[in-house]
């Protein structure tokens, strides 16, 4: 068997890991419940993580690639993740590089490598230019133009999330206002609703309620769609994209969020070369961050312009 | 001699031409006002291109570069200036490679060739992730990221002129609403200070009142401050961009216009990474064009993909 890639992807909800073959199939995967303060400090953590590697079966490997929650420096990958409390700068790609010192060890924001993995394998595989998003709890991206991976000066391209789409909107947890995240993440989303009269608590009942009819909660699917096509408008119009993918629990909801968006982004997006814009659901799911992971490695040319 | 460039800038006021040398210094410099209608018919237009260019001193080529007014179909350089009606769908790249059969023809966008000229010799030199801005009687723009020219998949990436600062402003030329550009471009700034009892006519007189302290006057400046101030917020998210360089008349207006834009940059971009951002003049002037359409020969590998 070929070498195949540790991919780990570290979020505040869940930890998993697999074994990603070069071709992007993933041959062994692993997952478990990221554990909650105040049981974990940081060293819980990192065995917790450790743990769940050796669960996954013998392998030759040919590189280790992660995707974590952000901030994170990078690349040197010390990472502080919003939704992870326990690590505060901690030094996630130096730890792993200790345990495969003989390896290339990858490291990058988690909505980054979902944008990889669907760029690699899945929505946009074969496009030049493609964001990829989450729409989640928060709301994250990658940006592929020209074909290859855009990190910016520091790593953090492809904040999607905090492109301003109402200049009086409600503050955002970044310290600005009106971001496409403040207005569209789902619990930005289910307190929006809640002030019109919703009875629910989160974005994944908002979604359902949407399904059925509820009033309220089709206009927050409504308000959640209008953001983001005002915010794909403007991203489209500074990168001219070809394709759009849209994951994370909040894409669910389909037409529901996406005719929507489609109907804000074609009002703002009349030029010709702007018209020509695709927006898609992501193709690989649960799936998309770790195949992007090993990408970091397997596609190194596209995918990583670092050390 | 070592070969220079030969560059052209075609606008919809004026064309210009350049002999530029490999270091990025200019040798000799034409310019002519743009033949206006309804005296002047395609033909009539590009005769007048070749005389202009006629006038500089003979030298040995290595290469044509020229920005041009947009749209245009890209790489294959049929242009269609806004401001240039006579020219619709003008196959300037064809005519200028039938001139020089055996020298690369290389043209694109005239904001693009202005960020070009302002990464490789002016204010973003040296900088990895830079867009270029003109605020005129438009708002156009160029990004560089990684070191090279974004294009995007059809030539018109850096279109920050429609980047949406507010989805409820005015109507857009493009067939939006409340564009970057409706707001702060010139003839747009004019017609909101008019609205509100100024009595001058053009962008420049505003600039000018400005200066002078006329109250409305000042209060555009805030204005087109304010949305570019935003706009450029949400490119610093979505691009991580290590620095911003602004030419173009309205730039002339100096702190009058950069003070209010760095005080909206400031409330919106306030992750560590965005506050990063540089907001810079433009340094080269009215020779950016001219010095980024040499780039595109000079130096093809950062500032030329295509063909």
């Amino acid at each position: 068997m070929t070498d195949c890639v540790l991919a780990v992807d570290v979020g505040g909800t869940k930890l998993a890991a697999a074994l990603v073959e070069p071709g992007g199939r993933i041959a062994a995967y692993e997952r478990i419940s990221t554990p909650q303060p105040p049981h974990a400090d940081a060293e819980t953590l990192w065995r917790t993580v450790l743990s769940l590697i050796d669960r996954l079966p013998a392998a030759r490997l040919a590189g280790v690639g992660v995707g974590c929650g952000g901030p994170m420096s990078w690349p040197s990958g010390k990472v502080s993740p919003l939704n992870i409390p326990a690590w505060r700068g901690f030094p996630l790609r130096e730890r792993l590089q200790d345990r495969y010192p003989d390896l290339p060890v990858r490291i990058h924001n988690d909505a980054v490598a979902m944008a990889v993995g669907e760029h690699w394998r899945g929505a946009g595989r074969g496009r030049g230019d493609m964001l990829g998003m989450v729409v989640s709890t928060g709301v994250g991206g990658g940006l592929i133009l020209g074909g290859r991976l855009v990190d910016g000066v520091s790593g953090n391209a492809g904040h999607i999330g905090h492109v301003i789409v109402d200049h009086e909107g409600p503050p955002c947890e970044c310290g600005g206002r009106g971001c496409l995240e403040a207005i569209a993440r789902g619990p930005g989303l289910a307190a929006w609703a809640r002030e019109q009269g919703w009875p629910g608590e989160t974005g994944k009942d908002l979604a359902t309620d949407a399904a059925r009819g509820h009033p309220i909660a089709v206009r927050a699917m409504n308000r959640a769609g209008w953001a983001l096509g005002v915010a794909i408008a403007s991203a489209t119009h500074l990168c001219d994209l070809e394709v759009v993918a849209i994951g994370g629990g909040l894409s669910q909801a389909g037409p529901l969020l996406f005719r929507p968006l489609e109907d804000t982004l074609r009002a703002h997006a009349r030029m010709d070369f702007a018209r020509q814009v695709r927006v898609v659901p992501a193709a690989l799911g649960q799936m998309a961050g770790l195949i992007g992971a090993a990408a970091f490695i397997l596609a190194e040319d596209r995918y990583w312009t670092a050390d």
